[in-house]
């Protein structure tokens, strides 16, 4: 048995990101861009009001004097003379200051007459004026490959000038669930057997995480069903199974999967729940087969599978972001193995804690969904008492 | 000026949910449930095996003893027989217990013979048995509705039986940005335009908070443009307009919705950025007109739109989730508005540390894309000093 670190660097190591495509920018959201973002313009263009008010020179913005009205430079109009002594233009936020003048007088300090204004308030040179290129000059790199464009960085990029964007591919992730017993839900169940849960659970994770799902047919427990399930997900950029991943005869992926030259890398590792993790590869595709378990699937899926999605899709490996909070309750020392604990998450006056879900089963679906985080328990961590630091991996919609 | 706080009580107050849609169970990730999922299936369906061994009568379990192997029961294939006084069956995790048996002898702790099995530990009555119905029964109500369905909440609606589920719509929200500065990027830009990264960044922001945006066409700076702009509007649950929302001559979009009969309930807020908000309805459609200025429409989108779309699209109306970290440097006193400060986010020892960045100038759109967090400076609020506490919007992907 592995660690759950060594495991993952295994995983992480063994993926290269895919190739890129090309898409619009207001889908390029939660992408990760693929080329840099090298401005096609300079933001401002030139130099612009922040204000409403008037554009002026400096010398002539003495208190009292009334200066003469000569053009309007609406935003988008700019104004084509010169500003002279004792001249003013109307300009907007936005708008571009006209030549000749140096600064801005703010309408709220200024009377308006019907072809003049009188200044109220002294002016400082070059107040309430953007200069050209104060964000970004045509040619700066402003948003750099590798990254995960936000909301904020789509709006970057369309200053930019960018009406698409070259992004990663999202990671075609081929989703196989195993087993006599199970059947898709809605779809007559077998005799003792049970809807699963495992297939549209992960769809939305891998796409939850930037994933493409692909959800092949679900394969019998036989070599025969699953070595023809793995020739299904051709095309796809990793296939994740659950089910048979453990030691029992009618446990098959490994067999199944053997029939295409299956390498694999690892299978057991030191966590609970999910000890049976397969990983390995199939000509050149990673294979990662969770348990069947749909508790220990999404605890894995969590450790492993939004690593892998991450690095196929462009990302730099790394692992789940861990935070340090206040345990709620006692806690038993720890075995070898280690421990992803249920726990609900609340906010107290000291911060958030994470109290353990009494049961702990790994049966119990409705508590994971319940449940606001994972707490991590290393290795043969000793006992820990309400009132201890604790790791945890929150849980949110994903 | 009314306060933020004021500002979104009323937006919310005046919003209702959409119409619900079915959609299937794997595209239901995300949306907010509008029917509660009361059970089909009982999970597990009868007594179940949580490991791979025998079942057996415990009182035939005693260390040393050889057991009579009278068949196996894979999952999926229950034992149809009864299994009587020293037989045991082979079984596995997930299959049905046997009638007659009530425990498991796991496989660790038994040697296998040809058609007997050899008992190496004692065993306790009932133990790796799940016991039917321990995660639910038919019936029982396993989500409520008004939830936000997570992956794992996914998972149990699967388990549960559902194909298909009742959610609300996703609202669809019309964007309508206006001025004749503008260009959509990479269209031709006018003498002293700007490529427009509203359009993008408000499709962006309405698709990661759950709805579904709907670009109009860019409004030029009249009423005629504005009021035609306006119908194209019908069939949406919200409209939002960028720009024209302060009180210059060229902010049209109060004058130009005025022609189909505009219900304003404010146009200022104490807020910094973002004063000129508007909030009315046409028609009874919910107008929220947002600052022309990118970043200001973003910080007022987060405020006010992502609770909008919330409550349009089915859940309880609440304000947006601050944290409190502690501050990185000193800032000044603040004035009567409530202050949104960009910020860096870093991890230290101490936790979380928000160091306002050092141009807050709202023209700089890449700040803000730099930015981890907003800073919530309170009105009023007296100057602070590195180590104090503070408010955070934390600033993610959306």
């Amino acid at each position: 048995m592995i660690s759950v670190v060594e495991a993952r660097r295994r995983i992480l190591a063994a993926l290269r990101p895919g190739a890129p495509e090309i898409v619009g920018l207001a889908q390029a959201h939660g992408r990760v861009l693929a080329k840099p973002v090298q401005a096609r313009l300079t933001v401002p263009p030139a130099d612009i009001s922040a204000m409403d008010g008037y554009a002026l020179r400096v010398a002539d913005a003495t208190p009292g004097s009334r200066l003469k009205l000569v053009g309007e430079a609406p935003a988008g109009h700019p104004f084509s003379g010169q500003i002279g002594a004792g001249e003013v233009v109307r300009i907007f936020t936005g708008s571009v200051i006209p030549a000749g003048a140096d600064t801005v007088l703010i309408q709220e300090n200024a009377t308006a007459e019907a072809d003049a204004v009188v200044v109220n308030e002294a002016v400082v040179a070059g107040r309430h004026i953007r200069r050209a290129g104060q964000d970004f000059s045509a040619g700066d790199e402003v948003l750099h490959a590798g990254r995960r464009l936000s909301v904020r960085d789509v709006a970057v990029a369309g200053a930019a000038g960018y009406p698409w964007l070259c992004v990663y591919r999202k990671p075609r992730v081929a989703i196989l669930c195993t087993g006599d017993e199970i059947a898709l839900p809605g779809e007559p169940v077998p005799a003792g057997g049970i809807a699963n849960s495992n297939a549209s659970m992960l769809m939305a994770f891998a796409s939850a995480h930037g994933g493409e799902p692909l959800l092949l047919p679900i394969a019998r427990d036989t070599e025969d069903a699953v070595a023809e399930a793995a020739l299904a997900a051709r095309g796809a950029d990793m296939l994740v199974t659950t089910g048979g991943a453990s030691v029992g005869a009618h446990d098959l992926v490994q067999s199944g999967l053997a029939r295409h030259g299956f390498a694999l890398d690892f299978w057991k590792i030191a966590m609970r729940p999910g000890k049976p993790l397969i990983f390995g590869q199939v000509n050149g595709l990673p294979v990662l087969g969770l348990p069947g378990n749909p508790v220990s699937a999404y605890v894995c899926a969590s450790l492993f599978l939004a690593g892998a999605i991450a690095v196929l899709g462009g990302l730099d490996p790394q692992g789940p972001v861990f935070e340090t909070v206040t345990l709620g309750a006692s806690m038993k020392p720890n075995d070898t193995r280690e421990d992803y604990v249920r726990a609900t998450l609340t906010r107290a006056a000291i911060g958030w804690v994470a109290t353990p879900l009494p049961v702990q089963d790994s049966g119990m679906l409705t508590a994971l969904s319940r449940a606001g985080a994972l707490i991590r328990r290393p290795p043969n961590a000793t006992a820990a008492a309400p009132g201890d630091e604790v790791e945890i991996l929150r849980l949110g919609l994903s």
